[in-house]
């Protein structure tokens, strides 16, 4: 009723997962009485698995930080680059408090809560624009750094399981009807080729 | 764990409901066994009252078109003008398109769907960012377009309920954890008076 209304020539939005929704449709129904359409979820978070302490054991400290230093540096270079500090001194610093939290959060010293408090994981992301794609990027450049990194296997699969969940919550800007994908580790790097594909694109314009 | 971790400085995000959040908190349960966090809900759309064929009984097409036309002209001069096309051609084509809507649904003529199809509501505002402020701003604008164009008080309860509720389906951007709020037509003006402020700050800047 208000923006897109004024756009006929707009395409249908990708990722439409409401199979009626462009179906041919006769006139609304409009009776002698109000009609009630029932209430529904807009989005739902599915249940998170948060790590043993077994991944910060079997991973150690200095293996988990170098995974999200990693990480990070591989994000820079991502449609979701513009979201960190262009100041290296900032977004190191950012990469060091976002291992704090991932090593206490695995099991190791409690540096993340002992400085910044509560993680309050979603408010925390609310000034940032993150849809499902940037979700998937994340996603994506996290299964890369694994490899970088020589992350063990055996922890892997608890580490994603975890994270692949949870960052469903920190999703505030929705594009599609459809529910953010599951994107179990085995058949991750299939799953997110169109979020990997993506990027390739964007840095093939950026050369 | 990506871009609001790297800024200490960013202030507490406004409207923020859960309790738990800014708490004081200790350093994180990590145990044994991986420790599920239960599925929730993001967001939920409330039932949506439709129109019966009253309003356009009551109000008819003219009123109604010119309650459409009043609305988005109050709309142009808002924080979310910059939704809506700067061609004054696209601007009232879309205006048009939208007072079909209004007339169809009401119980008027189907024009919409004779020449839109299905409404599609909250897929065709996907490409544009529309978040709870946005929603309340809209509201606010209708409840003055009343006024502005004297439409008959024994549907404006009618209608406003329909709209209310509706508009919670076509926000696609959350900035706060706190569910879109609910806003009665008794007392509007008054629960909309945050939206109408920041309105009056952003005119007074554009002087």
């Amino acid at each position: 009723m208000t923006a897109s209304d004024f756009d006929s020539k707009s395409p249908a939005p990708a990722g439409e997962s409401n199979a009626d929704c462009h179906a041919a449709s006769g006139p609304m129904e409009v009776g002698d009485e109000v009609r009630w359409k029932p209430a529904s979820t807009g989005l739902e978070f599915p249940a998170v698995p948060f790590p043993s302490r077994r991944v910060f054991e079997v991973a150690g400290a200095s293996l988990l930080r170098a995974l999200v230093r990693r990480h990070h540096q591989r994000l820079l270079n991502t449609p979701i680059g513009h979201l960190f500090p262009k100041d290296p001194a900032r977004f190191a610093a950012g990469v060091e408090k976002t291992a704090d939290f991932i090593v206490e959060a695995t099991g190791g010293p409690a540096l993340f809560t002992a400085n910044h408090g509560h993680t309050c994981m979603r408010s925390r992301h609310f000034p940032f624009t993150i849809d499902e794609l940037a979700r998937e990027i994340w996603l994506a450049q996290l299964l890369s750094a694994f490899d970088d990194v020589g992350f063990p296997d055996e922890v892997r699969e608890e580490y994603w399981n975890w994270v692949e969940s949870l960052s469903i919550r920190v999703i505030n800007r929705r594009t599609m009807r459809a529910a953010p994908r599951r994107i179990p580790l085995a058949g991750a790097a299939t799953e997110l080729a169109d979020a990997l594909a993506l990027q390739r694109r964007v840095a093939a314009v950026a050369v």
